[in-house]
């Protein structure tokens, strides 16, 4: 089957080997996928992966145990815990020490004509739900995962710092709670997508107090992080969703005078993020910049890295 | 009146002027104080405070507005807020940007004959609960605040890291929970005290899984940080309690991938931490290692930095 494959170097494999399920795994059909800012980060070292790249996708499946499955349109969670370690049977197989992760860590990834994962990990999409919406499930459930970890209250001052994908969709889901939402970010065209639902946004961050009970730091940028800690009052919370190579230097003693609450935020509830979709809470679709057929992937990836641009998705 | 002054450098002042009450205060006349870690990291250069030092006492109050007041026993919150500002307003007057804190900044402390500060910050002491109890009444409190900020649950695994004064208190409140505790620390004879009272220790680092749900740092040392960071689980809590002069490395990509929780924490509740020392479930006694008259508090202070020394009293 056709593949991206990153070994060192980004290829698109021509011939790679259609993968075969494990036992209790399914194979699946990629009819769409996405390049998110991780699958950037993987190619410049962060990870440490080879392998198909990509986790978010829709497809249908072709193989299962379950003969109810075939013919299904599912997404996927992308986490595979070992299914029996404490931390998988405590219900956190996303933090299991020994997981995979589709396309990230020990498992070959999306961006393909066929991926395979375990059937528990599948979500099955609503008929109305189109596959250039239903392929930002993962990413939204991301988004999500900030009020599954953080009690956001509708009279809190928040602030989204960022307005990369990540960011455009933390911004959407938080201003359902109502709270007093400002998205500040660095690209005008990126931003008007949030103004034209209604949402502040602030171009640039001087002019704005430290007066934030919640920041979330969406930058996918190292220096994002004392912007955010700029922002945020003490006694606040300040939600971490950037990965990327390297360390930071912190104040951790200004952390502790301010009573700074930080909180790394990764994977989040796929139901969750399928709900909002289904009934157009989220608006998803102005986030698409460009879809390349899948031979025409690493034109995409080049896309992808360039200023300005959205999502990028792909089509096998 | 004789004053403990650090102005650079530390000094014993034998006539520095008796503080006069500002309108909305009480004057106190100093019957214990405590030295506390911060004393001697602002010796060190932390906080850059020039003053007369300590925010640790217990006192009777010696000239006030209200009548009812002078002859009482008393402690006091040590962050005065303007009263004016939004944080005040919001019921934050500890995290007023525009705060004095006893003895920390802006404000002179009570290793001194007499302190200054406003009414409101004032808690009776109960008669049954001696001077050597109620002068733990501020650092006992600073433990409190880890529940008030994290939901420890019964059944959770938790470490506290440092068998210092702060990490002995911190620990003592911790227990009360039922959680599965275990102390980390460096001192057998330290943990020793904890030992006594059926709390489970461990003299060094080497050994334990990185499986806690709930690591207190409370080393006072930089490389602490690291060390409660390999303990704690993903998706578990690590709280701050150190403050030092300097910065930390940290990856941050970690903290999101793990889902880790880090919560700075410092000033808590007084009345919770009245209530634990007159039923007696906190026993501070045994953290008492000297007592020294005002006139040999730089003996005091050269005693407090000494490996081994915990609570050090200082008498007016």
């Amino acid at each position: 089957m056709r593949a991206v494959l990153f070994d060192g170097t980004l290829h698109l494999a021509e011939e790679y080997p259609t993968p075969q399920p494990a036992a209790g795994e399914v194979r699946i059909r990629t009819t769409l996928a996405g390049i998110c800012n991780t699958d950037l980060e993987i190619v410049q070292g962060y990870a440490a992966f080879q392998g198909v790249l990509g986790h978010e996708f829709v497809g249908v499946v072709d193989q299962a145990e379950d003969p109810t499955l075939p013919g299904r349109r599912v997404v996927g969670e992308i986490n595979i815990g070992c299914g029996r370690c404490e931390t998988c049977r405590a219900g956190r197989p996303h933090h299991c020490p020994h997981r995979a992760a589709l396309g990230i860590r020990g498992h070959d990834g999306a961006l393909a004509e066929y991926l395979c994962l375990p059937a528990a990990n599948l979500h099955p999409v609503p008929d109305d739900i189109p596959d250039e919406v239903a392929v930002f499930t993962e990413p939204l459930a991301a988004a999500c995962e900030v009020l599954e970890q953080v009690h956001v209250r509708p009279t809190d001052r928040a602030i989204v710092l960022g307005d990369g994908k990540l960011g455009l969709l933390v911004a959407q889901v938080l201003a359902l709670t109502g709270c007093r939402l400002t998205v500040v970010g660095r690209h005008e065209s990126k931003l008007a997508i949030l103004a034209a639902r209604g949402i502040s946004t602030h171009l640039g961050d001087e002019g704005l107090d430290g007066d934030a009970d919640l920041v979330v730091e969406c930058t996918g940028r190292a220096e994002g992080f004392q912007t955010a800690r700029r922002l945020v009052r003490p006694g606040g919370t300040l939600v971490l969703k950037s990965t990327y190579h390297g360390q930071a230097t912190v104040n951790l003693s200004s952390l502790v005078v301010d009573e700074i609450r930080l909180v790394g935020s990764r994977c989040g509830p796929f139901p969750a993020a399928l709900r909002l979709l289904a009934r157009h809470l989220v608006e998803v679709t102005p986030l698409i910049t460009a879809l390349y057929p899948l031979h025409q992937a690493l034109t995409a990836f080049e896309h992808a890295r360039q200023r300005g641009a959205l999502k990028i998705l792909v089509r096998p």
